[in-house]
């Protein structure tokens, strides 16, 4: 899928006459391209053509939705069979739509982001057109489309070297993109269930019990959670800052429209350098977060998160069960939660040792840069252009990993888990902390 | 006992004249002397005298050793009777020295530490008034003990302004330095298992058997393992750097120093202004880190991320229970060292979001800074001087922390283990990554 990306992006067809780009840079392209994060080592609207934008949007919506679909259905399916065998075990009713319904529903779900996308892309089209004073039709089209693809797969790539910037003080046209940035960001599974929800209440079919999944209730209250912590957050840090001169609502609009750009899209509004440092740690933290697992984003994911705070606050609590919704989380999920969110610190970290060292650039920048790369984000203070090749490796694998999920990337190097029930060593306590 | 602490630092007997020093800077003194930190806002050696060093030491030994102690009785006992409760369970022999004992050992341990500590005292004084040309006997007297008590309690705070740089060329000095600093570090459970281990062994009674406890092979082994890790990285980051122009021996005795010596004790060799921002932040992992629990020094303490590195292990390994040197570590202790190592990062994090929001100090400088006083190291760039009032509570905060360890500071705050057998939820998968 890269390699395919990568000679796509190298044919000149696609390309600015007389612009070059070395075949690092563009597999750097092409890595950015499909694991929908928008870091680029040179500006696109230099080199690319309309062409070649419009390759960029395809390969969005193979890396945003595709990838991210035949995950899901991967998914659910392995979900329902562990749930036919739980239902088995604890006669909990749920609802059980057969395995065709399952792959049915994902399609439809398809179906709707890519009508979502056309509608949008419309209206932004529209709105480019008679409120902007956009004079050429084509134009305004073509950038309506194109901000709607960014938003809904999180691309969130820069083609006119501004981004959004000149519709920052429009607020419904904010409020538009917050929708679709959660809309890509909230991930497969729940957009699933909520039209299956809906498919239901609407045949009004309520003798058959629907139950929304856990997975979906972690998915919605920690996405919202997240979003409301980095607004409060950014609007405190920046409240003396690059906001203090703007009115209350323009400073709100403004925080919730970060908080929700950085978790995954990467659209911005001003240049990062009007932001102090402390801002850029939070949106740092943000992107590290990222989406929902199964959604176009990137990053350790939010319910991975969630769930280790819950068995955090489990302890605290006195409890070792982390009971939550009227479920209980099962220790092969904490375990994994644990791993990845260490695993991930610990691939950031060294990251940033590895850059410290490569590159000449203040150690904001790098966390920054290396947490957008892990998030897919897409945000950076402008470094990235001129990145060591070393530096510019560890960029790619972190945007990679970031895409696919550490888990996944666990998955290929985990021995197959055995019932290691044959033998059991004795417990023994030791002195913690 | 922070209290009675900064009283004393406030009694102008112990000052020299003319010295004068905030209430919040003494406290600051205060709060770092009993963690034996040893960061400080002002030049030690410009604003106590004689009488005032010997305080200093005097608080050391109770801030270090005495508090230790106190803390180890505890937890030995109460190791003890979960030991006596699993041989029913288990049937295992272990060794088991009646209560009495063990508290006799504890006090053996601290008498074996005092002696060291005069021992060396004596030995560095006639080493630096032999062979390093101190002409007043009492002088080399004076500080030959304040190196030794500097070593052992891990203190490393600087009364000369140089620290021990004048002595940097000396390897056996850095050598005795070293396995004194993990004396100290390594704990009083080791140090006590140890030396039970040494009377059974001198009185040759073969018969009974003795096996060291899971929780000492844990921390010698990690202290090892973290050391060599820090020796290993230090010399790769400052290949090019610092350690470009010295000779392979030298290099490898000052890495291993500042392996060992930013563990806990903080002791240094050179400016720190010579390292490069890559090694500063290796420094700041190793001071995260910190010395075993139950010793003088802080951090996270080295079993504590030792386990969760086994955790991470064992699930890459496909396996849920972590064995190790043929015991089973409980499901208990697992989620102790998850909580205590991921609040200790939420914790350093939200001080350095905090510090980079008040202080105008590189990024680099704030990070090291918050590491050291959570590791009670001591290390600075120089910046402690000039913090803001709020950045001064926060180190305080965190120098306290990172003394008594996130684990205790949590059993204020938890609810009792309640036994949560009495309703259970049905368990439910979720997705992670
Ligand atoms: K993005
Ligand atoms: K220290």
């Amino acid at each position: 899928m890269i390699v395919l990306a990568f000679f796509l992006l190298c044919l000149p067809f696609f390309r600015r006459e007389g612009a070059s780009v070395s075949p690092l840079d563009t597999f750097f392209m092409a890595v950015s391209t499909v694991s929908v994060t928008g870091l680029s080592t040179f500006p696109l609207h230099e080199v690319y053509n309309n062409y070649g934008v419009i390759l960029l949007e395809v390969l969005f919506q193979i890396g945003g939705l595709g990838i991210t679909m035949l995950a899901t259905v991967g998914l659910v399916l392995a979900r329902k069979r562990i749930t036919l065998h739980q239902r088995q075990l604890i006669q909990i009713d749920m609802n059980q739509p057969r395995l065709s319904g399952t792959v049915r529903l994902a399609y439809s779900v398809f179906g709707l982001m890519m009508v979502l996308q056309l509608l949008f892309g419309l209206l932004f089209s529209l709105y480019l057109y008679f409120a902007q004073g956009y004079h050429q039709l084509s134009k305004a089209f073509f950038e309506g489309f194109y901000i709607s693809i960014s938003a809904v797969t999180n691309a969130g790539f820069d083609i006119t070297g501004t981004s959004i910037m000149p519709f920052r003080h429009d607020y419904l046209f904010l409020m538009t993109i917050i929708f679709l940035i959660a809309i890509g960001g909230i991930g497969f599974p729940v957009l699933t269930e909520l039209r299956e929800w809906a498919g239901i209440k609407l045949r009004r079919q309520d003798k058959r019990q629907f139950r929304f999944s856990l997975f979906v209730k972690l998915a919605v209250f920690f996405a919202v959670l997240f979003f409301v912590i980095g607004t409060v957050l950014i609007l405190f840090s920046e409240s003396k800052g690059a906001f203090a001169h703007r009115s209350l609502m323009d400073k709100l609009m403004t925080a919730m429209f970060y908080s929700a750009s950085t978790r995954n899209a990467g659209l911005q509004l001003d240049s990062l350098n009007a932001f102090n440092s402390t801002t850029l740690l939070i949106f740092s933290l943000l992107m590290f977060i990222g989406a929902s697992p199964s959604s176009v984003g990137g990053g350790v994911r939010t319910t991975t998160i969630g769930i280790l705070i819950l068995y955090m606050y489990s302890f605290i609590r006195g409890k070792r069960n982390v009971n939550v919704f009227g479920r209980q989380i099962g220790q092969d999920d904490i375990q994994k939660a644990v791993v990845v969110v260490n695993l991930s610190l610990l691939l950031c970290g060294t990251a940033v040792l590895i850059l410290s060292a490569t590159e000449k650039q203040p150690l904001t920048a790098l966390i920054l840069e290396v947490a957008s790369a892990f998030g897919t984000t897409g945000l950076s203070l402008g470094i990235t252009g001129s990145l060591s090749i070393v530096g510019k490796w560890v960029i790619i694998i972190l945007m990679f990993i970031g895409r696919v999920g550490m888990l996944y990337m666990l998955m290929l190097f985990v021995s197959k888990r055995k019932k290691d029930l044959s033998y059991r060593f004795p417990t023994e306590k030791v002195i913690i902390g």
